[in-house]
């Protein structure tokens, strides 16, 4: 029996850099792993090709999927659908391949409600550490964007906590590290591996 | 305020090469954490130092240190006691640096209800994985050796239940890299970080 691949849910706050660590996690030498492409109906843009940046689908298309229960998640967003097919991850997983999902907030809390043994990785902006120190230190910023800085940290901490793992994004190649060694380290887990072990001995 | 160091108890079945994978651990680069040093009832032997090897204790000692709630774990093996002090493992783990215990799975498991927040690593034989393969495919050992090493195997499958991950014992550097990412990622993991960003922000 093939075992199954592993789900892995990179996400963060917008503007993080979720999606310059995705592609440099794309073309590492890890590379262990399927990247799950997304489908959206928005227009296709000069460049782009259906299958590799998005699967580009009509609105009735994607309607009918979501209605079909064929998406793991999605969220409108300007008037367009953007979401994950169920269809290619799960034929990922089955095969025994982990997929590697790099979506919104939101989205990672709907798959997070699917597949609770997913692994929920939450991308941190290089700041948020060291927020206090920068807001309290120099003194430069107004007690505006003090404010303001403090109120998005603690949104980012109450998104944060739904996660598995914090991985600060201070440097790409640093932040893509840690997130393939919380991949290896994952499939070292007893309740992922016991059952292999299991159908041996019975 | 100083974060807490966080506690690796490293063990497996008998003769798996806990010491040996523990004593490279301690020789090699990583090695950013303390070694436990356990307590013993048994004489010294030639060559072994006291706070280094073990903590030479006499009975009444020991005993006293048991009645007093001091250890951390403890077992008799042929007429003498091998145990953790708690005191150290504490002093340590407070002064914000991981704390390494490698002892036996009884021992283990008493840690676990103490420290249920522990990392708990099951080493494992290298041959259980490819047990089956081994044991179905020359057809060289006996049914008595086969029916054996099964029920072995067995034990081992459910001590493995009782811990966080499983580590193959195939090559010691291997064990070793493998331990050391668990490490690492377990630092990354959401409930062990967020009271530090939750203390920065109010």
């Amino acid at each position: 029996m093939q075992e199954r691949g592993m789900l892995i849910v990179l996400s963060g706050p917008s503007g993080v850099g979720k999606g310059t660590v995705r592609q440099a996690m794309l073309e590492g030498d890890y590379r262990d792993f399927q990247y799950s492409v997304s489908m959206t109906t928005r227009q296709m843009r000069p460049g782009e090709v259906d299958g590799v940046d998005y699967y580009f689908r009509t609105k009735a298309e994607f309607e009918a999927d979501i209605a079909a229960g064929q998406m793991l998640e999605y969220a409108k967003y300007v008037d367009n659908y953007y979401g994950t097919p169920l269809k290619y991850v799960n034929q990922t997983l089955d095969s025994g391949r982990d997929v590697l999902l790099e979506i919104e907030v939101k989205g990672a809390m709907q798959v997070r409600e699917k597949c609770p043994d997913g692994v929920f990785i939450f991308l941190t902006p290089p700041d948020l550490m060291e927020l206090k120190n920068r807001l309290t230190g120099r003194g430069t910023d107004s007690a505006e964007v003090i404010e303001k800085r403090i109120n998005q940290a603690k949104e980012e901490i109450q998104m944060m906590a739904n996660y598995d793992y914090a991985v600060v994004n201070d440097e790409v190649p640093k932040a893509v590290q840690r997130i393939e060694r919380i991949i290896e380290s994952e499939h070292l887990r007893v309740p992922r591996v016991i059952n292999r072990y299991k159908n041996m001995v019975n």
